[in-house]
């Protein structure tokens, strides 16, 4: 975690859906920066615009002009909007809609102290990676924050591919797909297809078989400075972050890396990723027992 | 991984067990070191002693004076050898029975010419950490390469504990035990208990609960620089590598971290973490297809 | 489920620990009983006596005389209990002390109504059945209502062994134990180590590798009409509902199956196992949509 | 295991793959067929047709006139064959191509002998159940031996749904899917998304949810006479043995349950599910030690 950031005077508003909820907090938002003497960007990207402001910036302005971007709305929000400014553009504070995200950590039901702890210097920076892909050899415009899939398209589906890392050959694998994910990615789908929860703060990528047709397989955790080539065998699809997908052909070449350009995620001082685990998946909620130390 | 180190000079040769099969290749690997006008040095706690030798050495002696430590027999020796020489100690290089482990890859059937290589200094080091328990601030002397299990003693028997990292509250779990795994431990006994394969080069460290009660529980991986602290409400007790065992009371404060200093494990240079996971764990042999890279 | 029983008149009362809490809701029960004009039969083997009765009773004569018998405290109460008078006996009904077990459906907050209930023959009954073991071809006294484990006696420690099926060879597994569970146990010890769960109707056994070697072993449900043979390779242990254990050694046969008598388990009319698995589980409790049926 | 039958005169010949090898070794068998002075039906279903055969017959024929089926392929061959014809059909059995599966036992080096014996009456005959969905009411044509999938369509899509079983709720889910899988289908794609293994004597069906959105849903084993209702909250779909697909809406009312006509699975006298478990799945192939019985 990191903790150094030039003074933010400037601040972006980005929500990626349109309901009555997100207008609202949108709206007090603006409002409070506005009154904590801010300057509010609104992306064109942005699917709600707040009420005061007319003007509309391009990504790319609001990636070089803002000193943070306000994601509002569920972990989805923040994953799009990760993807569009955060690589090499300002950190992003993710502003939920009343439930604890892994990614959003701001409730609704405290803008106002939040952010002026925010502006007051009081909150950590945490970097999270993206992964990349090149398709026989041309890098895709596309990012992961969470997790690449490389599969079949549909369910029930076999295909058939190699895995080699870093250049040496791990496995030929028959299965629906195959997940690579970023330890962000790991209480996400990841976790679904029984993945381990990896802290942010791991520096690791993990590579996951979809029901894969032998039993012998398991989550297999590697460096994240690995380069993970992906040979299909079949026509199959890649997607990132469950959002964009993209066909593949036999004889493909799909060399996954991550990016070099890492988000910095913004949280309150108070931010606990363990917390966060405890509410989300259920995890004992009692009070822990003192401890000595 | 590195490779520098300085000329080899003075070979350990250490064993565990005394079957006629270990034997054999440990006379065959004095005659070898003996003909390559290396001195042979023989640790006082190998169980078997080669025949040319009749001086015995203290494993603090061996730490100082030996150039590299080969261990003869299964991943279980290695272990064993790693504990002893591995802390602030030479390299080590495993001598397997023949079959493949993850730990040895030198296989009988080529002593020679593997140790030519190696003198020649074809090899890599590859740094593994051991894992060390304080227990009520007190450091105790066992130390693990593969795991620590915090554990009920018995089979269906449940304990209850909390879990901090880094002074942050985790979870309080009711379970038959919580295994602390290395990387290196991956392959190991966590394997048994469905936690992921995790490759050596990967800083992380993997708390596993055994036979929890409650559902939700997933392998939960964190950097290898954390502090673990397990409070256990019950009788129970702490192992390492399977190995040694002590009884814990309620209230101790158990504090498990990776030791400062690491085992430099020694590969022949053809060294390959996935072919030795593909034939120890049964993953598909086929040759992969032509890479185009 | 089966509902005919004879006229209810004579019930036994038992519990197994001695708590404040169970001895008040027992003296409760022997009131309402009372008030019932039922009569009330005292097991010398339960731990605690109601106040007003001073004369006890072998089991013997309780699975003779009892019409009923109620299990007071968890589901480990009502395990001891089934073990105990539920061959050839009395059905037997679970009184828990608050939380609802997979096993105890009443409630302490309603004894008087639920009893009035019972007594008026809106109940239901179930039958489940035992597993029983024969060593080298002498039957054990000891049965298990809900698994027989056979391990190593300590964690970490791998046995190896060969099980058939109706003389089948199966397989040859090294493992720290082997669960065999009935549907029954299927929400126990079987669940914690990662076994499905079994509806009670389901006339199946379960066999599960605790912590297996081989990363291809999964549960395997057979038919619960089948001879289950286990040959050890080693000293070993076979324990019955983590409750009573016995050594084995090389070359013994241990022979397991379902026993002829089954116990009969009474529920309340309301009685839902699904429910139970929403409670203790922590399955969604949302209230599910209108079903158009 | 039922072993009863009319003599067999009458065989048909079901392939539904073309290759050259199939092809040669229906000529085979048809020739061995007319050397037996057995009446070779040709069904008009049946990709590849034997050489001395000029007339066809509808499946309706044949499922009349047939005293076997033989399924020449893998088991996806005999699983099109066993939902064609058998229903009120007669007995089908699988002529494999080389590799042992799981539903065809008749191996191409050995057809003549295998054969003999066959007419010989010297086989086995195992039921096996299929499943049948009604949606809103409505009887679907497709029927399933593997299992039903309710699925989202695609990849990392979550649909919500309830399920209930006899009426009782069970759960309300998000998942990408839920597979429900007879013993049968129990081998095959159930076996990839980590459910148990059930032998085909246990009456149960087997509901497993794919990737669900929470941690502690289990494969849940329930008896093969229960009627089980899905409800859909979103645009979904359900497949039948990955084979045929149909649409879904939200709030149609699916149905499923087991066939009252069910499939009689014919196998050689030899036999062994669990050889074939220990083939295909890899489980340990060393010879069993000596049994005492």
């Amino acid at each position: 975690m990191v903790s150094k950031l030039k003074k933010i005077e400037s601040v972006a508003l980005y929500s990626s859906r349109g309901t009555k909820n997100i207008s609202q907090i949108l709206n007090q938002l603006y409002e409070i920066c506005v009154n904590l003497k801010l300057r509010v960007l609104q992306p064109s990207s942005s699917v709600l615009k707040a009420e005061g402001i007319s003007k509309n910036y391009s990504d790319k302005f609001i990636k070089k002009e803002a000193d943070l971007v306000l994601a509002i709305g569920g972990d989805g929000t923040l994953l799009s909007c990760a993807r569009k400014f955060g690589i090499n553009g300002p950190p992003i504070l993710g502003i939920n809609l009343g439930n604890l995200g892994f990614l959003n950590d701001i409730a609704p039901d405290n803008l106002t102290n939040s952010l002026l702890e925010i502006i007051d210097g009081n909150f950590t920076l945490e970097k999270r990676f993206f992964l990349e892909a090149s398709i026989n050899g041309k890098l895709e415009h596309d990012i992961a924050l969470n997790e690449i899939v490389i599969h079949s398209g549909s369910i029930a589906q076999l295909i058939e591919f190699d895995v080699f890392l870093d250049d040496n050959f791990v496995y030929r694998q028959k299965a629906d797909g195959l997940i690579i994910n970023t330890p962000t990615g790991s209480t996400a789908y990841a976790l679904s297809g029984n993945g381990p929860i990896i802290h942010p703060q791991v520096q690791a990528i993990s590579l996951l078989p979809m029901f894969p047709h032998s039993l012998n397989t398991r989550p297999l955790i590697v460096a994240d400075s690995v380069n993970i080539k992906v040979l299909p065998y079949k026509k199959s699809y890649i997607s990132y972050d469950s959002h964009s997908t993209k066909g593949l052909k036999r004889g493909d070449e799909v060399l996954i890396r991550k990016t070099d350009s890492e988000l910095m995620l913004m949280h309150p001082s108070n931010h606990d990723f363990y917390s966060a685990c405890r509410e989300k998946l259920g995890w004992s909620l009692g009070v822990p027992s003192k401890s000595k130390t």
